[in-house]
């Protein structure tokens, strides 16, 4: 972490083209560009879908051990779609959760997603009012195949046909 | 970039406790933690600020190249304050650039954070509604000193005192 208390933060110092470099105080650094060759850098917009699906990830995760729910495998997919026009941010999101456990409760698993899309995704929360965010998770417990199924805006899910 | 067209896709995977690698299909990785050892991951916090500095200093880079500007050394600070009470975002952000140049001229700089802030910046197209965004900005053209100035919501701006 850096900065005190509630507060963080980064500065971006440019060397060349559209090539900047992120620096945290304690020497953490990030490498952004927007061309062809990336090397080990990153778009800006690469790195907000990794924020908002590592926020939730982490909630589910954090939440998911709270419940005594012993999580095997999770994975989240996450894409984006971006506007055509300026400024070219998503206009829709598609978050995918994976859980793979010996004795997972699918009940256990959306509420888990649910608090965190409804409560503690504080990257979520951010952008609630202007990106369309589609939720879906799949859960293989045991010997069952893996199913999957929508999270509707509602308090119910309905699994996908 | 990844995905084809308009579309940017990552997975990210659990490793331990709240550690999550953010596999892009390239090869490209970002690692994700929450805790006191960072190691060289970041939090998801961390990367939305990212990403933000990120998005608006390309743009002001790319319009002070369209405006013949010659920006000799460019960086950005960002800070956000994260809120108390969950979801924890960021209540407000303090963007400040900080332009060197032998010829800079200040309308041109204010010119470029503008259209950056109202127009192209994607990722701040998504949090205008919910975060109070301040914009300070600092030139240095020549011999003459550093001058800090506000940039104020309106289409003027006020040096500071």
């Amino acid at each position: 972490m850096t900065g005190s208390g509630n507060e963080v933060s980064v500065r971006l110092h440019h060397s060349e083209a559209l090539k900047f470099n992120a620096d945290f105080s304690d020497g953490r650094r990030i490498d952004l560009d927007s061309s062809k060759e990336m090397g080990r850098a990153f778009t800006p917009m690469e790195l907000f879908l990794v924020a908002l699906a590592g926020c939730t990830s982490m909630d589910v995760q954090w939440i998911m051990d709270r419940q005594r729910q012993k999580v095997e495998v999770f994975s989240v997919a996450i894409k984006g779609n971006r506007r055509e026009e300026d400024p070219k941010y998503y206009e829709n999101i598609e978050i995918h959760y994976t859980l793979v456990g010996a004795d997972l409760r699918r009940d256990a698993v959306e509420r888990a997603i649910r608090l965190s899309i409804d409560k503690y995704c504080s990257v979520l929360a951010m952008v609630k009012e202007s990106v369309k965010v589609n939720i879906r998770y799949s859960v293989k417990t045991g010997m069952e195949p893996m199913q999957e199924y929508t999270l509707s805006p509602s308090l119910s899910s309905i699994p996908n046909p």
